[in-house]
């Protein structure tokens, strides 16, 4: 009995609709990283569980994928250990990535002396994360990252602006680019009194669109904030108004705590130069974006489509001290993360793709014999060599049968020769769309292919 | 104390100037695969062990990356089991891929409802092996696979060597392509009465060039066969001259084998079809190419490189059954896979890199301070719009370190902007090879940098 053929359950195949899909999505943000000047690097899909381990708290740990090691694996295993933690770290050395920041971090600090700072790159890569699989959420999952290292200055926050606006504007996706600073929340936290939980007071911010003002409230007690603190921070939970008032009101409010101070000069900053760029998305201050991730130090940024119900669909921060896990201190870096499943599925949603990613070979020819054969062959390498697409169908089939080919690959246009354009070396141009027939010479063929390439 | 970061060992991480290469590499031989109407899919790096397991001998079997099961994994294994390989199957059901072609056959077989057949698919997509590292073998390395499926015709085996010749001639890497037939070679251990021995007579023609012929006749008496079928065998061994006389000899030493004789029909076929097509690759029959998978049935194909030292850059050929293993019978299939890594090599060998893959972003802005940054932040911003790569320097360093910067990165045009260009409303735009600086306009800058693109 044959196997019955499946994949690990939140894994997937892609077959070529969803390629193709998929791949302009990629070409789109890619071409305009290079038009940034960032540069493409790739990490190993696997890395040693030592650089994976303890970055992404007690359930990231779990989440990580471990790889077996090779050979007779039970030799360096104390078989009467029975905690299976203690078992993996003793019969796995290596797991496979989890995100593409760790390793990122990992390779700055391992390749420093070859890399020219400040360094701009980006990197587009599969991660996996053995998480409970539901919709949207697959264990492994492509993530398109950029960020640039090495530099303090904000332009580098105004170019992930510009650049997250570009990107929106290729997929005709309207958006709206939230964005905060740390240093504000921490100096918010810092004002009532409780800097140690500014963590426990991010997290609540965080979850303010999702569960309410009460509940926020509710969960700040919990966590061991007073009454007084909780009081003390409403007027920040239910700021409105526009940037500048915003600002002002914060500054205030802020006036004792140098870094919260800090914060509203880097926002100021970076909104007067965002404001010289000619920008087609919305931007704004938003305080109650927080971000899960605790390596963030100062700009945080979110992007929501206008048009789709959709979580996030792009974010980051600036993070200090990225790379000080591996040895190397004092490295400022910034980036965001583009979700690619996210923007598929937005761009699905809204009927985005361009029509013409889906097309396949510009021309078929069909096959009607072993002469009739031969003699297609020499135009359509000429066809191919003034880069169109264009294939022979390989068995002689009925007539029918290679039409159908041609649709279901929506190739335009269809080739026929048989016994009567040999003699007069012509052929036969089908246009599958109109139904036309029309009796060409080889150049006349390869004139009317590239016009309608 | 900091970790110090390593990777596992024989996996690799692709620095900018690599991934350019490499990307190099790729983009070309998928454009020529878009030329023939191949169509891209893509497989998840885990599969089921079950889908793995038994399709690459004993040694593949042991060559596999495994994935430790999620979760307490000790509940649901024997702890008193001495066997790791036991083990194994108890800790663990996923594993890395191991090649393209299984996963492609298991698509295939999964998605058989939803292809078009014949199915023209391609595949590029790294595979894990746990190999012992060594100079030129990784752990983690690329596949670039070819293949048509669900149609027996010849052609498809033409169209590989058309695009195998289109490939190399793209890399500038002269090339022969040896062909050879399985049937053929089924034919010649039938002819001497050893079929049941084919396999030990491929493996051993196939070491001919290797250890020569003494040796190869030692190995074949070894695996039993008669010092008489040994014997019979000579005049295959020592086959010479050109494809007719070749040919002939051979068909009169396999009269007696019907598929040995439909090994020449099908192999004359090919070289009278290629003879229609303007190639500029060499191509032979060469007996004495085997290969190694088991699963070939008809024609294989290996490509070496005339000039340089290197083993096989690219390889196939035709597999009558390679989905009877997950239940769908008859389907036939040929394909080549491309060896990334080598041809990486032999284009470094042979210093046949582009040199315009090389380049980064065509102009940088040097930056001298906030009020000159915000002045050429529009223009910037207009450069990118006419698709032409462009960065800002993001701190205001010493002119020597921004020049630096542009050098390492190969970027040709400087733009300097000082307190006399803002009053100008000009640009000092600088060439950095020349080294010579021009004022110009906003609009003659862009004019400038698209002549030069």
């Amino acid at each position: 009995m044959a196997q019955k053929p499946s994949i690990p359950k939140g894994t997937r195949d892609f077959s070529p609709l969803e390629m193709r899909q998929r791949n302009y999505i990629f070409d789109t943000i890619r071409s305009i990283f290079k038009l940034h000047g960032f540069l493409p690097i790739e990490t190993p899909a696997m890395e040693n569980l030592s650089t994976l381990m303890g970055k992404y708290g007690e359930e990231g740990d779990k989440l990580l994928f471990k790889i077996l090691n090779s050979g007779n694996f039970l030799e360096k295993a104390d078989t009467k250990e029975e905690d299976y933690k203690k078992w993996t770290a003793q019969i796995s050395d290596k797991g496979l990535r989890y995100d593409l920041t760790v390793p990122f971090a990992r390779y700055v600090v391992q390749h420093q002396n070859e890399i020219c700072f400040p360094f701009k790159r980006y990197q587009i890569q599969p991660v996996w994360r053995a998480d409970r699989p539901q919709k949207g959420r697959y264990r492994e999952f492509f993530q398109c990252d950029v960020d640039i290292i090495g530099s303090n200055s904000l332009l580098n926050e105004v170019e992930l602006v510009s650049m997250i606006d570009e990107v929106f504007t290729a997929f005709d996706i309207r958006v709206q680019v939230k964005l905060n600073n740390r240093k504000i929340l921490y100096g918010i936290a810092q004002t009532i009194g409780f800097e140690q939980n500014m963590i426990d007071i991010t997290v609540a911010i965080d979850k303010l669109d999702k569960i309410g003002l009460e509940k926020v409230n509710e969960e700040l007690l919990e966590k061991g904030l007073t009454q007084e603190a909780v009081d003390a921070l409403q007027p920040i939970l239910q700021l409105e108004g526009a940037f500048t008032a915003k600002i002002e009101k914060l500054a205030s409010f802020l006036s004792n705590s140098e870094l919260g101070l800090k914060g509203i000069e880097e926002i100021k900053e970076m909104f007067s130069t965002l404001a010289v760029l000619p920008l087609s998305c919305e931007y704004e201050l938003d305080l109650t974006l927080a971000r899960g991730l605790n390596y963030y130090t100062g700009a945080i940024f979110e992007v929501k489509a206008l048009d789709a119900k959709m979580g996030s669909i792009c974010g980051g921060g600036r993070y200090d001290d990225l790379t000080g896990i591996f040895g190397l201190k004092g490295m400022s870096g910034v980036g965001v993360s583009f979700g690619a499943d996210r923007i598929f599925d937005v761009l699905n949603e809204l009927n985005k793709f361009p029509i013409d990613i889906f097309s396949g070979s510009q021309v078929l020819f069909a096959n009607f014999g072993k002469q009739e054969q031969n003699y297609c062959l020499t135009v359509l390498h000429q066809v191919r060599r003034m880069g169109i697409s264009a294939e022979l169908y390989p068995d002689v089939a009925k007539l029918q049968k290679q039409l159908s080919y041609a649709n279901t690959h929506r190739i335009p246009f269809v080739v026929l020769v048989g016994e009567e354009e040999m003699k007069l070396e012509k052929f036969t141009l089908k246009d599958v769309e109109k139904g036309t027939q029309t009796l060409v010479s080889a150049e006349e063929l390869i004139t009317n292919l590239k016009i309608k390439k």
